[in-house]
């Protein structure tokens, strides 16, 4: 059984084109929580209001911390995934997090941010560009089969 | 003795303004390479040419590697500065991998870019927005002495 | 599935408020003896009698380090609950214990406590004040959904 | 070469008493910023001002854990002196935190406290009453020497 | 779940008391192979003959120490008995190697082996003499009910 | 439950024969991708062609590592085979990762091999030369078993 | 430089054998307090007595354990000697004690022990019966050199 | 300063000119003994003949490790030459120990090698296939200097 952390861009369908491409194969799947809006203001709508916009991020984000870094520390392999919008630091964190743990790293974006990702990519054993292609590398390294 | 680590932003002269700064304080500074071409090429450079920018990048990457692992796994403190311009993944990166290996993390930026590194500042034991500061935390952790 | 630890104060209802709070999340808790009387005196009555209470006191203390430090060492979430009255320096203690092991640290104390937990909370990564504010946190880890 | 690390109480002259007695040994000894105020301000002094003092307090202690940390990690011997005033609740998670690591630890107290102690005594390999017989527990060490 | 490992003496029925007494406790036991024949030369009968004793008895411990990490490693709680007769020097060993893994470690033995085993009683959490002793312990520990 | 990883030679029978032997143990085998063609070549398959034979290579590789680093570091016992044939430097590299991280290693070759292997096998709990040692040997660690 | 432990009997010369011979070469030496009063007595004289026996044992064996552990943890060679006389069992326990930390163990005895002492040699990288001969190898591991 | 391990071939000047060719810069180097007969022959030289040649190399084989581990263990690069001739197995087991402990990785061969060690070098962090290109390596991990 492979367990595979789906890190990084939450505006576009990337992790359900892998998840369901990998129906079928012994994977689980945990990632961040995607809801933007939850994700953001998790941490005063729960430990109460912030006058300050850092200290209202500060909550939100240690919050989230506990559920990332939990889905990261007992994955296998940690897909990141660029999109094409936003500074996407956390991603990048991610996957430096995952790299000191010695975790398995797929890098998952398209061929213009190539050379801004190559200290990324550097770290990781596979780079692609369509989830298609992750779901290939789960179904290879479970079955031993390759696509076509 | 404090050995520092100083990631991030090369375009600025912020590593000297804080090692300026430091001058008579038990700190040592290690960084990457900061000339940008050398570390670019640095790869193809001694490994010989490639035709592909894809491995062009990754030679070079893979050989910055053995500095900047080497001096993040043998730092106490990783500063990690993100200047205005550019996607500094690698900078994200860093500040990753450190949180990860348990690194005292300072991240120096200005404001703007608070809430688009609010993950990475909240795995920090400071957010700073000028190098002084940094130094004042070098010299405060040190000898215990504050500014002014 | 989250592993909780509940560490900490002993004569309130708090323990009973989150477990029964998680109902129908998937966590499972775990947690010191809370039988007071057991827990002082467990040493001496398996182990046999001492003329002196600090051995008395030290033969309980390790039975029970077999319980609580499994309990800390396998949690992904630890929850220390600090109360009105008593030093209660053991909670403080496996609130270190489990920061030295990078665990999701929760504290849980009333504002009075704010200023002398200053250092605890500095290392958890939420700060709460009512049990059922834990819950929320766990049932938002699990599942992306915020209370009301 | 032996390092010490000397947590707890800042309001007496333990720690002098220690480092002056144990002049001659090889020994070097480090502990947190002791001067209280300096030690409760320094995040907004260098840092900025809050408004809250919860934040106040959080980027204070954030900064001394840069200091702490350190000194705790890379110490041979960790003391921990509890004093007879106020919670101490950081003197006991630097216990616990020595403990996770597997330093070895001595634990300073008068016999008041030996019943609430007593998890934390549990953990160490020696507990003390007098700042002198924690300097004979370092000449022994070093050494081989007894008192008288 | 308390997964306990029963290192040492083979030449009585101390292990059948144990997990005799801890039926329907939530406990799995592990252990040496105690056939001692067997245990003494699996390793030629497997590998082929030796002309020399020593590396007779090398094939055959190397062999042993194949299953004897593997419990030691998975254990929570490490039980090391020590009879009335021979060396024993495995015994010790496995609690030496127990003792830097950070296990919980038993110690079982008579009175007359307390001065001897000091060294070894001083890393346990608990020192007993009758085997009916660890069940209690064991119970506690999973239950936290005291005998009688 | 023991878990145990088939490294080595993938044109003969080996693992057959021991995985079939050990029908009815309390055993998990888990191994490399062994079809020769689809191992080669799974990188360019998924990834991309390769003009440069060296970066196509090199994303075989990284890929099927994803696939070996899980298996090694997740076994308890690591089986090395050396065949007759071939350079085999991948099943040396996966002796030195094992050994490494502490596995133990069994190391299946011919007679012929043992002078060039004596770094390896001098890092093993056992040297076989057939599969059927193997077999036994996890009979034995499992059971307490001897063959005949 | 190597750092080399010196483990178990205190009642011959062999220490002194080791460390005159290796003179001249880069290695330093530490080991427990040889002074076998100092040993036993330690805790109770710098931290008061015990009636019970158990506990004046206690005491000073946590106290040495400060020195020891601190010892074989820094080694990279723990030389451990069982003697003609006692039961030593420290000695083995600390064998364990330096087997699982992966220190390159080296074991000394005469030929009488071997059968009792095979699970402690299996763990070593050698097995010597004259303090001589660990001299030679510390001389051959430093500088290539053989005897003769 | 930097500390390289040079594990593999012994048959050609390939350390020489790298040791020659990195002189000025902050650098040591450490590597196994090179003397072929000495390091075949050194375990049964120092600890007594044997008969039967697989305990003759194993004996050597082990004395050896106790060199070649702590070199490894301490080196932030480790270079490993495959030469042209014999099976080298050592060599690949060295760079697979190395690659688990995190170390970076370089790894020096002629092109013909390429394919069969193809896993090994996508552990590395770079392949080169002269000694001078290692020098040029060092020399830019420590300068930023490029050759040219």
């Amino acid at each position: 059984m492979l367990r595979v952390y789906l890190s990084g861009e939450i505006h576009t369908d990337w992790r359900e084109r892998i998840t369901k491409g990998a129906e079928g194969l012994d994977v689980t799947f945990t990632g961040p929580v995607t809801d933007h809006a939850a994700s953001d203001d998790c941490g005063v709508a729960i430990l109460g209001a912030e006058d300050d916009k850092f200290w209202h991020d500060r909550k939100g984000a240690q919050l989230n911390a506990i559920r990332t870094r939990k889905g990261i520390e007992e994955a296998d392999v940690v897909v990141v995934r660029f999109g094409d919008q936003y500074k996407q630091w956390n991603a990048a964190f991610d996957a430096g997090y995952a790299a000191a743990l010695g975790k398995s790293l797929v890098i998952l974006h398209g061929p213009d941010h190539a050379h801004a990702l190559k200290e990324v990519d550097a770290a990781a054993l596979a780079v692609a560009s369509e989830p298609e292609q992750v779901v290939q590398i789960l179904r290879y390294v479970l079955t031993g089969t390759l696509p076509g």
